[in-house]
């Protein structure tokens, strides 16, 4: 994932004091609010990005220019001070890495610089993350609480009389401030965080219990990302959990996890519309909870209902007619009913590959719908080359926890990062070359994005367009599942029609053609116009297919202020539920108590989906 | 808890290779089978404590003739080689401490040794523990599973499938080779490990879910010993869990934790009773599971039913025309029907004191019944002063976690441990001169242990005898809980008549009157012959009130082989199930295994119960 020298616990070649002398310049020239002198330590290819620490925002800023106009706008707003190393700085390449803590007036933050010699060093990139707002530090370890309440106290409430009642009186007698609309893995971690900070809020989710989102999928789903890189916070999986964990065990975690961190749930409740007062600064949530209609009034709504939640399914002639089984691949059930049936699969990424797979192994016949190119990479080699170095017993041992995987990862700037990732997927052809090869042979037809970027930057611009392979495609590769390239024309009775007019005779037909935009939750709950006023969520505006241009510089929309006011999107992967969570928790907490969050930068809408 | 400096980051004054030098010697004596040039590498005071890795046992060594008598016995079996410092050594008040790892022939282990000089250096404690078994490594970390099963495999089960099948067969068509009967943390953490250890095991509990034995307490528990010291194998609580757990939160974590950890477990299982055929090496164990009679075989069956777990009710006269309410504390309720009562509670431990300022919170007229003298302890005095270089976030930021901190407990020899422990209860008494002075004035009858020695010799000696106080102590020294002496006599259908003619009204009689020995769980369940050659469970042979001699050396039938050929005893705190669950479950892998378990040392019964 990234080719840049982590620090690490080899000090030789180190330029001692040379990242605390740039950090000393900068404190200085922030102290004496000299915009012109910080900006000037940034090298002339240099980006800042910053998480809430100084612009309440999620946002980059690229170059000088755009360095002093944050700093003419924040920095006396932001007052920060106490830049100071926190480990030995590492040197190599040309590239000083360095650690660091700071502060601003309301907050304590973390930082990752990395210096070139530019007449002098100056900042590449520049890493700014708040991680506590001061006076609000999480109940932890030697804050954490003590529990048994001592001393003698006529009535006291034991912890779990507290919490029924809390649980009782929210939504009756007391409001949550956050609404959190959505319980998988994102709501789950964005309610965990929000409790230990102490924000009254209230996560609903439609399924009976928390992880059904995983337990509803078909049955052999396994996670496609390995165990470190899918850490929940404050409590990480144990040392024998699997690499791969299978969708039911997440289940059980996610339910687990939910009860342990006392994340106020709502299970068995449906959000049913939205609306939002600008005078009242409140939304009107209608909600049915276990059926029962019932009002919420929060303050603040957060749509955490999955980017890839919102089934995409196709419009087709003759649908009405099939005869057979039908249903986009987020309803498919698993093979279990669909032995020696014919079932043909429209799609050829992630979860195309996962159906087919299954239901071959269940003896089905099966036939995959190829509409465009895909992207696949080897699970053993994505792991190795594409996240060893962040996320994998190996990094651990040198060190790199997830936390910092983390950070060292949001380090890397958008507008750069595929320069990174080329090389990595380079290498990824070259292991599996005889892949490859068979791969292509069949016919399929496969791509390594449209700059060779690979995965990652496919999953960050438009979340789709690849398949981690765990083994379906060989099943492809030599023919066991049929493989027909096309666009659907229309169904008849039983079977599909192509364009150019194969028909595929069918009992079942599942429609693996992806997800819509998050927006889209926006405009079935609260109305087209805030979904329009929104705009597209998720994506970078790199100008590739399915992420159209302007170049954005962050993902669209996402953890961040909206151009609605109190609406907010969370979600993405276990790893971005994990570390966006804490910035979205505490942009919230910060509202919360009233702490002025001027944001800087609030994106333009350019796409409406 | 230990004044013994640890060893830490400060390597200042150490005298490089006076540790590894030492264990070079021992190795090479070893390797000779020269046991008498082994035994002059002891002081003449010293102490081998073998946790399972040279004896299959659980034992110490105490002076040079017993080291010899062990190593005669099981030298050439155990095969020792491989020891070599894992950390630098430590010196301070004359006492090099060192941290080891070894091998046996069948496993690996690591110890700790404290070195003095007596013409050269000498061991003067010395412990050995095995950690794993060759071969049979524990799949964690890079060894942990993948999850997800790569390539394509027709009628593959998934994880969900083959967790179900193995449930459903339990008991029918397969059998577990270890039933561990008794569900509380000792159960659940040893399922845990066994599991781990793939050892078909069975965990079976009365109650309808795990934590029921938590849930079902009185309302206002909470743990009285502290987060650091209670954490369960493989998965530690998180940095938010409060310092002392209310009793309902840690019921919900075991039940969590047993689903995560995928802890076989039944419950609403009641053991009836068991049978050994010493011929088939097999018990027979009737149960009855959700109320159908079912018929188990394990090879090995361990009660981990409770060290406080079988309660004693005291036979008096008048119980049965009694007309309130009267019950053990174990079945006590909780004070909520109890408001403007007459609530007399018999003892004065940590359950009378914790039943009595919960009457009193909630409005009951309480009297206490001492009937013999109690040590109190402030729970924060015993926080800081008896636990705090051991378990707490001072320790955890000097490095000794909690598996370091269990094993450095572990390697201070029973003989000389109150040694120890005097001087740190001197402290507290230090500390809160003027608690005691004004307990004292109150006429509550207060000990230090017979020795001065304090909480944890009186927990390790008989179990009971004392109270963490957590506030209501103060209740009793200031009359809000009155104070009586004395025996009782009787009761009337209102009242409880003391020995000296003191009537007492009351509407409730709680019985705080403790625990017996676990080995009448063996009466109960297989039969008093079995029982009496057991003997008594827990204790050291202190010879100090409730732990008669002779010396045992350690703690009676715990964690180690009993005199009945299969039957095992597990339990205690959580600190305890946590440390002691390894050894007792490579005890069963390797019986499981078929690897040679001849035990040394297998202890004399002194006493029935």
């Amino acid at each position: 994932m990234t080719q840049i020298v982590e620090p690490g616990a080899d000090t030789a070649g180190t330029a001692p004091g040379k990242a605390q002398g740039w950090l000393d310049d900068l404190e200085s020239a922030l102290r004496e609010r000299d915009v012109a002198r910080a900006a000037e330590l940034f090298a002339t290819e240099s980006y800042w990005r910053d998480l809430v620490s100084f612009t309440w925002n999620i946002t980059t800023m690229e170059g000088r220019d755009q360095v002093a106009d944050m700093l003419t706008a924040r920095l006396e707003a932001t007052d920060p001070s106490g830049f100071a190393l926190s480990e030995p700085e590492d040197e190599a390449d040309g590239v000083t890495t360095a650690w660091f803590t700071f502060e601003t007036g309301v907050g304590r933050g973390r930082g990752l610089v990395r210096l070139v010699d530019e007449d002098g060093p100056r900042a590449w990139t520049f890493l700014t993350t708040m991680y506590e707002l001061k006076g609000h530090e999480e109940p932890q370890r030697d804050r954490r609480p003590k529990g048994a309440e001592h001393g003698a106290n006529k009535h006291r409430r034991t912890w779990l009389e507290s919490r029924q009642e809390s649980v009782e009186s929210l939504g009756s007698t007391s409001q949550p401030y956050v609404l959190v609309v959505g319980g998988g893995q994102g709501g789950i971690a964005l309610g965990a965080r929000l409790r230990q900070l102490g924000v009254p809020s209230l996560v609903i989710d439609k399924h009976p219990r928390p992880g059904d989102q995983w337990r509803s999928r078909y049955k052999s789903l396994c996670l496609h990302d390995p165990v470190w890189y899918d850490h929940l916070p404050y409590l990480k999986f144990p040392d024998n959990w699997p690499v791969f964990a299978p969708k039911d065990k997440i289940a059980d975690w996610l339910e687990s996890y939910t009860r342990v961190m006392e994340v106020p749930y709502w299970s068995s409740t449906r959000a049913v519309s939205a609306s939002y007062s600008p005078e009242q600064g409140e939304w009107t949530v209608e909600v049915e909870r276990e059926g029962k209609p019932l009002t919420l009034r929060p303050k603040q709504l957060v749509l955490a209902t999955g980017m890839s939640g919102k089934p995409n399914v196709p419009d087709l002639p003759g649908m009405d007619v099939f005869k057979g089984d039908q249903h986009h691949s987020s309803a498919h059930p698993g093979p279990d009913a669909y032995a020696g049936k014919r079932c043909v699969v429209i799609g050829s990424n992630n979860s195309a590959f996962d159906i087919c797979g299954a239901l071959w192994e269940n003896d089905a016949d099966v036939t995959m719908v190829q509409r465009s190119s895909t992207h696949i990479v080897r699970s053993d080699s994505l792991m190795d080359i594409g996240l060893g170095d962040l996320y994998s017993e190996r990094a651990l041992a040198a060190g790199v926890t997830t936390e910092k995987a983390d950070l060292v990862f949001a380090s890397l700037p958008y507008r750069i990062m595929h320069e990174f990732q080329i090389p990595l997927y380079q290498q990824m052809a070259e292991r599996d070359k005889d892949f490859y090869d068979r791969l292509e042979r069949s016919g399929f037809e496969h791509d390594w994005g449209e700059d060779g970027s690979g995965l990652f930057m496919k999953y960050l611009r438009r979340g789709s367009g690849y398949y981690i392979d765990v083994g379906a495609a060989d099943l492809v590769a030599n023919g066991d599942v049929t493989l027909v390239k096309g666009q659907v024309d229309h169904l008849t009775e039983h079977s599909v029609v192509l364009a150019d007019g194969t028909e595929l005779e069918a009992d079942l037909v599942v429609y693996a053609t992806g997800y819509g935009s998050m927006n889209g939750w926006a405009a079935d709950l609260i109305s087209q116009e805030v979904a329009d006023r929104v705009g597209k969520v998720w994506g970078l505006g790199s100008d590739t297919a399915k992420d159209p241009g302007p170049w954005e510089g962050e993902q669209r929309n996402m953890w961040k202020p909206t151009r609605q006011e109190g609406l907010w999107f969370h979600g993405g992967n276990l790893h971005q539920s994990r570390h966006y969570s804490l910035y979205l928790a505490l942009q919230l907490k910060a509202r919360h108590e009233g702490i002025p969050t001027d944001v800087y930068g609030l994106a333009e809408v350019h796409h409406l989906c």
